[in-house]
C-alpha cells in the first residue's frame, strides 16, 4: 500500500488496513474457495513492508484493488528453506581480530526466521551474557509447550507466525502451535549463528568438543514462520522479518527484505542446495548477502588396522561406538559389489570388502540387511563425505587403499586375516579445505543475473550444532531413527548463519556501517584460495577449481573483513535505480520499497556492488563490451595509495581507469570505471578473473572476482 | 610349605623355594605334559600363604613331596569370576554417617584381584585425592600398553599374575600382557567399590547422572589375575592376594585367603551367580564376607504415550535415543505371539504389542528382523528388569497395562492409532527395593554348610560402574555391538564391591577392628526389610519374603554399621578350631593357615559368628536340637544392658541364655547360648528366625538372622 494515501483521522496503517477489509461486503463463498464467508485480515505490515495480507475471494481482491493507496496484490506463495570447529577453521580467535574487537558480538541482536527454537537447548542457555540492550522491543510469546519465561539475556525473543499457513489450509492442525522447534533446523541456524559456549558437543561422539555460535555473546530473537504441516506461506515469512525489524533486530537469516535493508538490518541468505543445476539459486536479490556452502577441514573417522599392521584412515559416521575388534576379511569377487542381500547372508561376524561401484548407500542398506559385523566400501565419491548417512558399522577408504586391504585380505586368507575398525574419531586441519559443496546451488541469480550470485563462501558441510531434541539425527539398519542435542547437517543453509554471524560481530564493531558496506567488506576480504594455497576447488566437479558462480569472492574471511580498506557502498535509491533499469513498474517497485521517497532516477542497471559479471547469450557471435562504474569510501585510518591489480577473464580484456586511487583522508571516496572486452566462448564455458585494488604500503588488498557468463535459460521466466 | 623346616642358612622362603625346585633333576617330559623339560618355579607365596606353585611332572611332584617341610600339594585349579545411585539407595551422605566419619575412606587401600584396570577411566582421576599413605609399599608394573606413569593417587598400584595361566597354556600369547583390562569386570569392581566422581555417567542415557565408588577418597591397587585367553588360575590368584598383603592394603575383592583374613585384610566375595541351583554358592569360606546381590530402587524406562492421552511407564534399556513419535499401533491375533520373523514383515515404521508368552528375548530379536520400528512387549517376568539386553527400540509393560494397550490399538484402528515411545529415562525411588536377585546362589556353602551363608546382600543388579571402552557394553539389532565408558550390569560381583567399599570406610573409622569385627558390624546392622518396610523379597521365587540362605542378614545398611553396639569377633585359632572339628588333616589345615601357631584345641565347630544355621537331612524323623554359644564385645560408649528378641523359626523353639547381658565398660564382653529345638519338616521347606539383642534404651539393635535348612546333596562332595 502507499501510505501517502492513509486518511490522517485514522490512528495507525494497522486501523487503515483493517477498514478497508471490514469495509468489503462479504461476498459469499467464492468460486475457489469454499471455506470463508466474509474477508479476513491476516497480518499488516509496517516495517519490512507496508501492507497487509487478507484471506479474500476474487471479487474481495477486487474491492481490495479499488481502495485508495492500493499498489499491487500477490497471491499467497510457498517459499522454500534450504538446510563446530567452524570458528577455528575461520581463524576467530580469543586474542586477536573480530572477536576480541566485537565482545563476541555482546550488543547485537540476531533474529532468525525459521522453524523456531528448542528454548532448552543448552546453546541458549544465558550463562556469561550480560543486561539486554535497551534498544530491544521484542517480547517472548507463550504458546503451546512454550512459556515466555524461558526466554532469557541469550534468547531474547520468540515469536511464532501462522496465519499465512493456516489460511492456506483451513483443517490444518498444528502440532506445535507456538515458536517451539519440532523440526530442527530453526534451532540449528540458530545455535550457529550465535549459540552459547557447551562442552562436550557432539555428533554421536564425532565433532565432539565446545560448541559455539560465530558470535557466541550475540542475542537471538526467534520467528517461527515454517510448519511442519504444511508448505510455507511467504505472507508469514514476511510478517516475521516485519516484526524483527520492528522489535530491532540488526542482522536476520531470512528470505530477504528490502524493508529490512533499507532499516539497517543486515539479511543473509542461503544459496540454496540444488548443486549444478542452472537458474536455481535462491535468495539472488542485490540487496542481502547470498551465501554458497563450503567444506570444513575435519574428517569423521573409522580408523582401519589390519593385522599386518597396515592402519587406513577413512570415513565413518556410524552414530555409535561400534565394537569391530580382530574380525575375519572377507573379499569375494562373486559377493563384492555387495548388490544382493541374499548373496550376502554368509558367515556371521566378519568384515566384507565391497568393490567401488558408486552405490556407498546401496552397499551399507545391503550390509545392514546381511550378518556381516561391518563393511569396508571402496568409493572415490566425494559426496559421500558431505553426508551423516552412514547406518550401519564400516568404513568408506579410497581406491588405492582399498587394493592395500584387498592385497592383505586375499594374502592372509579369510581365517587367518583381522581387521579393527575404530569409530568416533575426528581429525582436524588434515584435508584440503575448504573445497566447494556438490549441492550448493551455483549462478548467475535468476532474478538478477546481471548481479553476480553468490557472494560469498561458508562452511556448510557437516556444520554442527544444536538440534531439536526429539527429532531424529541419524539411523541406525533400516528402521532404528536416533536423536541427539546436536547434529551435523550439510547445506547452505548451514552456511547462511556463519556469514550472517559474522555481519553480526562486523555490526558490533561498526554499528555506523550499512548492510551494503559491512557485505563488502566480507566479499572484499574473502579468500579464493584453500589451506593449501591453492584456488578452491569445486566438490560438484571432480575437483577443478571453483569459480565465483559457484562461490562467489570466496571463503568468508571474519579477521579481514574487520578492516577492509575501502568499502563499496550502496544506498537504498541505488537498488531501486536496478530495479528501474529492469522494467520494473512504478507499483512493483513501490511494492518492494513502500516508499515514495525513491523515485526511478538513473534507471542504472550499475550496482556499486564489490563483483562483476559480463553476460552473453550462448551461441551469440562477436567482441562485447561491458562498462562498470564503482565508487569506494576509504574505510583505513587515513590517507591511502591503492594501484589496481587485474587478471582479465581468459580470452577477456579488462581495462581499470584510473587504476590508481589516491585517498587524502579517511572517509574519502573514490570512483573508477571498469571495462570487459569479451567474445562469447563456443562451449558457453565461464571464465572468471578478478580486480584487487592494493594499497602501497601491502596493509589491504581490496579483492572482486570478475566473471564472464552465458545467461542462463530461466532468464526472464 | 612349613617354614620351620627352612634351612637357617637361606636367606628368604624365595631361595628355599627355588633350591627345592632347583635340586629336582630334570625327569624329561612327563606322559601329561610333553612342553616342559625341567620343572618351573612360577611364584613364592610368603604373606597371604606360604608355598609355591610350579610346573612339575608326576615324577618331580614326587620328589618335591619328599623335600623337608612338604605339607600338600595341589593342581593348579581353574578359578571361576563371578560376575551410580546405589550410594544414595545405602542412604550415605555427606553430612552424616559413615561417609563423612571415615573422610570417605582416605586412608584406606583397597586391593582388587580381578581382570586388571583401564587406567585412563576418568572414574580413576586422582582429582581431589591427597598424599598416598606411608604404609603403601606397593608398586605400578610397566607392561603391554601400560606404563607405570599411568598410576596416581587414586589408582596408586597396579599388577599383573600370568605364570599359572602360561603354564598351563604353554602356547598362549596373551594379547594384554600388563595389568591394562581388555576384559570390563575389574575396572567395573574397582570404580564401584572406589571410583573417583565422574560427571555426566550413564548407559548410554540411562542411570545419567554423578558416578562415585562406594569408598570415593579410598586408594586402588590392582592385581590382574584373570586372562581373556584362558581360564583364570589358581595360583595366579593366590599369587594376586599374597602380593595385595605384602604390599599393605587393607581389603580386598577376591578368593578368599584365610592368610589376608590373618593379616587383618579384609575379604569380601561374591556369593555367585546360579540362582536357585542348589550347592552352587561361592566363597563360602568362614574368614570372608560372602555377598549376594539385590536389586536398586531404579527403573530404566521407556514412556509410552498413547493417542487417548494414555501414559505408560514400561522398562527400557535400549541402548540409544530412538525416535518412535506417533507411530500406528499394531495388534493382531495372528502375529502377536511375535514368534516368528516370517509372519512379522509386515508394515514397516509401525510398533507392534507382543502378548506376554514369556519369550521376551526371542520376541525383540524377531522384531528387529521384522521391518517393525518398535515393538511393545508384554511381559510379567521380572528377570527381565535384572539384564541390559534391549537390542531393539521398544518396552516391556505388565500385563495390566498391556490390556490396556490393546484395547486402545483395537478400539482405534490401525490407522487412527497413535503412540510415541520415550527412551533413556531413568526413575528413582519409585519401585520396591531391594528384592534379592533372580541369580544370586543361595546357601548353605556346599565347603562349610554349618556356617550361614550368604552373610549380606549388597546393590548387584544393573550397577553403573566404569568399562573398559573397547569392549562391548550392548547389543543392536542382531550383530552391531557397542561400547561406552560406562556399563550398567548385573551380578553378584556387582554387589561385592559395594560390601567391599562399606568395610573400607568402617576400616578408616575403626582401624584396630579384625576382618571379622567389621563383618559383624555390617552383618548385624543389615537390613531385612525394604523401602516399603516389608520383608524383602526374593526374585527367584515369584517375589515370596526372602530366606537368609538367600540374602544373609539382610541388605548392608552403611551408617548403621558404622555403630553397631556389639561385635562378634572371630580369631584365626577360632577357624583352625573350625577347621578341626570338620576333621581337615593337620596339613590340609597348615595349608590354610600355614602356621605352626595355631593347634587343634578346641576341634569347635561352633565358631563366634553373628548368625545361625541348623541342618537336618531330608526325610529324617525326630526332634533335633543344636545349641550354639557366642561372645559379644560391647562397642558401644560405656555401659550398656541388652535384652534379647527372639522370633522362632516356623516349627522350632528357641532359647537364649542368658537373655539379658549387662556390660559395665566399652570392649567388655558377654557370652551367652542360643539353642535351637527343631524337627525336619516334611517337604523339606527352610524356616528362619532372628535373634536381636535390644538395648535398653533402644539406641542399638544388633541382630542376627537364625535358619533351620535341609543338608544338601553336594555336602561332603
Amino acid at each position: 500500500m502507499d501510505t501517502t494515501f492513509m486518511p490522517k483521522a485514522l490512528a495507525s496503517h494497522h486501523h487503515w488496513y483493517s477498514s478497508i477489509v471490514d469495509s468489503i461486503k462479504p461476498m459469499g463463498p467464492s468460486s475457489s474457495d469454499g471455506h470463508h464467508s466474509k474477508p479476513i485480515l491476516l497480518y499488516t505490515y509496517s516495517n519490512a513492508v507496508h501492507g497487509f495480507s487478507a484471506v479474500l475471494s476474487q471479487d474481495e481482491l477486487q474491492a481490495v484493488k479499488r481502495s485508495p493507496g492500493f499498489l499491487s496484490a500477490y497471491s499467497d506463495s510457498l517459499a522454500t528453506l534450504d538446510t563446530t570447529h567452524t570458528f577455528e577453521f575461520l581463524s576467530l580467535s580469543s586474542t586477536t581480530g573480530l572477536w576480541p574487537a566485537s565482545k563476541y558480538g555482546k550488543d547485537v541482536i540476531v533474529g532468525v526466521i525459521d522453524s523456531g527454537v528448542w528454548p532448552e537447548s543448552p546453546s541458549f542457555r544465558d550463562d556469561g551474557m550480560t543486561k539486554i540492550p535497551s534498544k530491544w522491543k521484542g517480547t517472548c510469546e507463550d504458546g503451546q509447550e512454550f512459556n515466555s519465561s524461558l526466554c532469557n539475556k541469550k534468547l531474547i525473543g520468540a515469536r511464532y507466525f501462522n496465519k499465512g499457513v493456516i489460511a492456506a489450509n483451513p483443517d490444518l492442525v498444528l502440532s506445535m502451535n507456538s515458536a517451539r522447534d519440532i523440526d530442527g533446523h530453526g534451532t540449528h541456524t540458530s545455535s550457529t549463528v550465535a549459540g552459547n559456549y557447551v562442552e562436550g558437543a557432539s555428533f554421536f561422539g564425532y565433532a565432539l568438543g565446545t560448541a559455539r555460535g560465530v558470535a557466541p555473546r550475540a542475542r537471538l530473537a526467534i520467528y517461527k514462520v515454517t510448519w511442519k504441516e504444511a508448505s510455507t506461506q511467504a505472507s508469514d515469512i514476511i510478517a516475521g522479518i516485519d516484526q524483527a525489524v520492528a522489535d530491532g533486530v540488526d542482522d536476520s537469516i531470512a528470505i530477504a527484505s528490502f524493508g529490512a535493508m533499507e532499516k539497517g538490518v543486515f539479511v543473509s541468505c542461503s544459496a540454496g542446495n540444488m548443486g549444478l543445476r542452472t537458474g536455481r539459486l535462491n535468495n539472488g536479490n542485490p540487496w542481502v548477502l547470498t551465501v554458497a556452502a563450503g567444506s570444513i577441514d575435519r574428517w569423521f573417522a573409522g580408523t582401519l588396522t589390519l593385522g599386518n599392521g597396515l592402519i587406513v584412515t577413512g570415513w565413518s559416521m556410524f552414530p555409535a561406538k561400534a565394537v569391530v575388534e580382530n574380525s575375519r576379511l572377507v573379499y569375494n569377487k562373486t559377493i563384492s559389489a555387495c548388490n544382493s542381500t541374499e548373496m550376502l547372508k554368509g558367515e556371521p561376524y566378519e568384515i566384507i570388502i565391497c568393490d567401488n561401484t558408486g552405490e556407498f548407500r546401496e552397499q551399507i542398506a545391503n550390509i545392514a540387511a546381511s550378518r556381516f559385523r561391518a563393511g569396508i566400501f571402496i568409493s572415490d565419491n566425494p559426496r559421500i563425505f558431505e553426508s551423516n548417512f552412514f547406518p550401519y558399522p564400516g568404513v568408506v577408504i579410497s581406491p588405492t587403499d582399498g587394493q592395500k586391504v584387498i592385497n592383505y585380505a586375499l594374502t592372509a586368507g579369510i581365517y587367518e586375516s583381522s581387521a579393527s575398525i575404530k569409530f568416533q574419531q575426528t581429525f582436524i586441519g588434515t584435508i584440503t579445505a575448504p573445497v566447494v559443496a556438490a549441492y550448493t546451488s551455483r549462478g548467475p541469480s535468476p532474478s538478477y543475473p546481471g548481479i553476480l550470485k553468490p557472494d560469498v563462501m561458508a562452511p556448510g558441510t557437516l556444520v554442527l550444532a544444536a538440534w531439536s531434541p526429539n527429532v531424529d539425527t541419524a539411523q541406525i539398519d533400516s528402521n532404528i531413527f536416533v536423536a541427539s542435542d546436536f547434529n551435523a547437517i550439510s547445506g547452505t543453509s548451514m552456511a547462511c548463519p556463519h556469514a550472517a554471524g559474522i555481519a553480526a560481530l562486523l555490526k558490533g564493531v561498526h554499528p555506523k556501517w550499512s548492510p551494503a558496506a559491512i557485505r563488502s567488506a566480507i566479499m572484499t576480504t574473502a579468500n579464493p584460495f584453500d589451506n593449501t594455497q591453492n584456488p578452491i576447488k569445486d566438490n560438484a566437479l571432480d575437483l577443478e577449481i571453483a569459480t565465483p558462480l559457484a562461490m562467489g569472492a570466496g571463503q568468508v574471511d571474519p579477521n579481514r573483513a574487520l578492516d577492509p580498506g575501502l568499502i563499496y557502498d550502496v544506498t537504498p535509491q541505488d537498488y531501486v535505480d536496478l530495479l528501474c533499469s529492469l522494467n520494473f513498474t512504478r507499483n512493483q517497485i513501490l511494492t518492494i520499497t513502500r516508499s515514495n521517497s525513491y523515485p526511478c532516477l538513473t534507471s542504472s542497471s550499475d550496482l556499486n556492488y564489490p563483483s562483476f559479471i559480463a553476460l552473453y547469450t550462448y551461441g551469440a557471435m562477436g567482441i562485447f563490451v561491458q562498462k562498470f562504474q564503482r565508487t569506494v569510501t576509504n574505510v583505513g585510518d587515513g590517507a591511502a595509495t591503492y594501484k589496481a591489480e587485474v587478471t582479465a577473464p581468459k580470452g577477456s580484456v579488462v581495462t581499470v581507469s584510473p587504476d590508481k586511487m589516491v585517498f587524502g583522508k579517511k572517509y574519502e571516496k573514490q570512483s573508477y570505471f571498469l571495462t570487459i572486452h569479451y567474445s562469447a566462448d563456443e562451449n558457453g564455458t565461464n571464465t572468471f578473473g578478478s580486480i584487487i585494488w592494493v594499497e602501497d604500503n601491502g596493509k589491504h588488498r581490496v579483492r572482486s572476482p570478475i566473471v564472464v557468463s552465458t545467461t542462463i535459460e530461466v532468464w526472464g521466466s
